[in-house]
């Protein structure tokens, strides 16, 4: 069972990743899975039972390894980010998991994977901001991939994303208010 | 022709932004405009099709009407975007169009739908930005509203969209090039 779960897993991630959520299918798993249709769905009785699984099969997000300097650290994390776009199609896993959220399971597995995801980079902010501010950044820099990608299916380049890091860190610089 | 166009787009749009892009099917679609699915296979054969349909009927996107002042417009716009959001539901648009982007007609749609939502926001931060910072403002202005909206179901608040606002033009005014 445990190998079983593991190809069908690795299949459906493969269907969501390459094809989208929409053919995510038991007739579509099986047959790249090479299992019949009838053991997916005695295992798997619904769509969001394979989606889920195929989540199961996501692995560790991407992430960067800290150096200690916020700077150059921000923006390993958002190349980071961007390179599990391009090698995990994150940006598919991202819309997908979206797609499925008026199912409460899914919901909840959306915002613990989203949550990981997000982590390091609000953990980074948090040096430089707080309050509003912070919950701006962490979504701004996060926008900075993900919304290109999403919206035209482009990623920003090395430039662009030290340019969000730029201006994020330049505007914590000259605020008025100090930081406590 | 022309009404009944009318009816099935609405109701393509209605299944795509309350049930998902996954439920725009010819059936559900047929059962709630009232015709039959062979109509609408005959007008409309495939599901790419009836998304295409639905983003028709999708209408102007919303926007802020400019009073002049960058900050309060930005503000504005953001606010604007986030309406969209719970009247329109346009993250299920957003997500909607990227799940069925590998159809190269949808790619198209899914463009020119993005690029004049995303228009005003970039006319107004060309008065103070240019090159991969005005690049990266875009992109991390949008993420603010579509990034909690997309990846946790929640919204930004005021506080945290004029916090975003301000981050960008307060980095503007302090960065060290000038403007030209």
């Amino acid at each position: 069972m445990a190998r079983t779960r593991g190809d069908v897993a690795r299949a459906a991630l493969e269907v969501l990743t390459v094809e989208g959520s929409d053919a995510v299918t038991h007739a579509r798993v099986a047959e790249l899975a090479g299992y019949s249709k009838t053991t997916l769905y005695t295992h798997w009785p619904s769509r969001v039972d394979l989606i889920a699984l195929a989540l199961d099969a996501l692995g560790e997000l991407p992430h960067h390894d800290r150096s200690g300097d916020l700077r150059s650290d921000l923006i390993g994390e958002l190349q980071a980010f961007r390179g599990g776009i391009t090698d995990m199609r994150l940006d598919r896993v991202l819309t997908g998991m979206a797609q499925w959220a008026s199912v409460e399971e899914m919901r909840q597995i959306r915002d613990k994977i989203n949550a990981e995801g997000q982590g390091p980079l609000r953990t980074m902010l948090e040096e430089a901001l707080h309050g509003a501010e912070l919950e701006a950044a962490v979504s701004m820099l996060t926008g900075v991939v993900a919304c290109p990608s999403i919206m035209f299916g482009t990623l920003p380049d090395d430039e662009v994303i030290a340019a969000a890091v730029d201006i994020v860190l330049r505007s914590a610089r000259y605020r008025k208010s100090p930081k406590r």
